[in-house]
């Protein structure tokens, strides 16, 4: 990521990074499963599940075309994550906790990466720290929109908040000028503990309360 | 908008655009409690409905990144009407009167200025009328897909059909040369009379009628 | 399309676009009836049936404003489309088996012209292939989740499979640097074959079996 970065960083970014595309495309194809899609259906929630956030923010700040197209890690582990779901749903829906894990690890991820690319293309630093939220709860959203359903990142659970808080101290170190990657770590532990703790204790956001409620 | 506009032009435009923000970002607000949305999905829902429309155009027609990211004010206006409406939502619900008079408003400011936006970007006269449109509509239209419903404009009431009216008002304009704070002006007053009509006399566009719908 | 296409090759692509687009259009406007959409929703679907494919890829390879605001043709095709189906919308459904043929028509052309543009674009094999699907069900996907449903292309049928596939035909012969002509036509005739097939014979993909289904 900086030109600093001694070789084993890069390494592991990008172990972390597969893992965050894989785990994320593994909730596209759970929903698709689960919504009864056909085998394309299922493929297609997977990598958009995994690449949608990424997307979003590549079009939304002019860096086009977005790095899932040009990319062929984005392609591979979500087809990979769309076919193992296909074929073997139950063994890998048994695998909730540690996909919950590794989900938190890929938001933390993408939450960071996310902004430190917003950066680069001169966003400001408000809008590079929801860039780094929404490349992290993006691919999320259209998961669920695309079965009809409302985004569960817009109804309960501690999720974006966590992206957002990740973001946000990526955003002040680099206002203060502290190292890369250093800040970048810093950003994804936050994110990483905040959204685990999250789903240890049930954490949520507060919720309205009409009295007239649609659903 | 225009470099002959005098400062008071400006101080009013500016005052008109955080109106409009404020008031279609309320919209969202309302939508997002009514479907018991937590507050960060109450925010998304405000700021969505504020700036997807501008969002859209300008990612279209290449302007990114969009406004609604490198102008505070959008994102100022649209977190203060979530919060005031997650926290105060039935009195924000009382006053539905003035609030829609004021969409009214924002409706006919934002086709204006995304149609004078879109031919500054050199779009031709039937593109930039729809841009403009779209810039009125588009946020309205993603507040009701994030919550799973059918977009409320493409079902009933003349709210699109206003907005392309005073956006064509300024195309015509600008194709005659004449000046343009005097055709936005135009442009915008149409929009609104057109709009308030309909909202006074429940105006509606005639709506088909199949021998087997859907829904 | 390619410099050395002959004249009467040029007039026949303009005519397979325009049928393309109207018989898109037309799926668009058919489903925005039904769900008892007003005269501007059901010209919305008309226009986003028919269009949303390739805008979504020229905003996603960069090539903004989308071609579907700067030619005629789609506005118009879509337009008709629209008004024909809300004011003789029995007739229309009773076209049934002529629609369904050229919507394969219309499909196989949209991935070739797709996948075409996405190479001029300077994509690898891999994505242009992908931005050809996308190209012929971008906007019947559009259509569904405007009308708040699962995309139909998710669920059944045969049919992103046969884009795909004429895609990947396209792909492969400039890959070989085959005549662009050929190549482009033989890649439309697998689409078109593969998607007749399907609806003649009730080709289907595999579909998941969840224990736990959502719907």
């Amino acid at each position: 990521m900086a030109s600093g970065t001694p070789a084993w960083a890069g390494t592991f970014l990008f172990a972390l990074d597969l893992a965050g595309t894989f785990v994320f495309a593994l909730s596209g194809a759970i929903s698709g499963v689960e919504h009864r899609l056909d085998i394309f259906g299922v493929l297609v929630l997977s990598f958009a599940a995994a690449t949608a956030g990424g997307i979003a923010r590549d079009v939304l700040i002019g860096a086009t075309p977005p790095a899932a197209f040009t990319d062929w890690r984005y392609l591979f582990g979500s087809m990979l994550a769309g076919l193992l779901t296909f074929f073997w749903y139950r063994k890998i829906k048994r695998l909730r906790n540690p996909v919950l894990v590794l989900d938190a690890a890929g938001l933390s991820l993408f939450a960071v990466v996310g902004t430190l690319k917003a950066l680069a293309f001169h966003l400001g630093p408000v809008a590079a720290a929801l860039f780094g939220m929404l490349t992290g709860i993006g691919g999320g959203m259209l998961r669920d929109l695309l079965v009809a359903e409302v985004p569960v990142v817009l109804r309960s659970e501690l999720y974006a908040v966590a992206a957002l808080a990740g973001s946000a101290v990526v955003v002040i170190g680099v206002q203060f000028d502290l190292p890369v990657p250093e800040v970048a770590v810093a950003g994804a532990v936050l994110c990483f503990t905040l959204r685990y703790l999250a789903i240890r204790r049930g954490w949520n956001l507060p919720q309205a309360e009409p009295d007239d409620p649609v659903t």
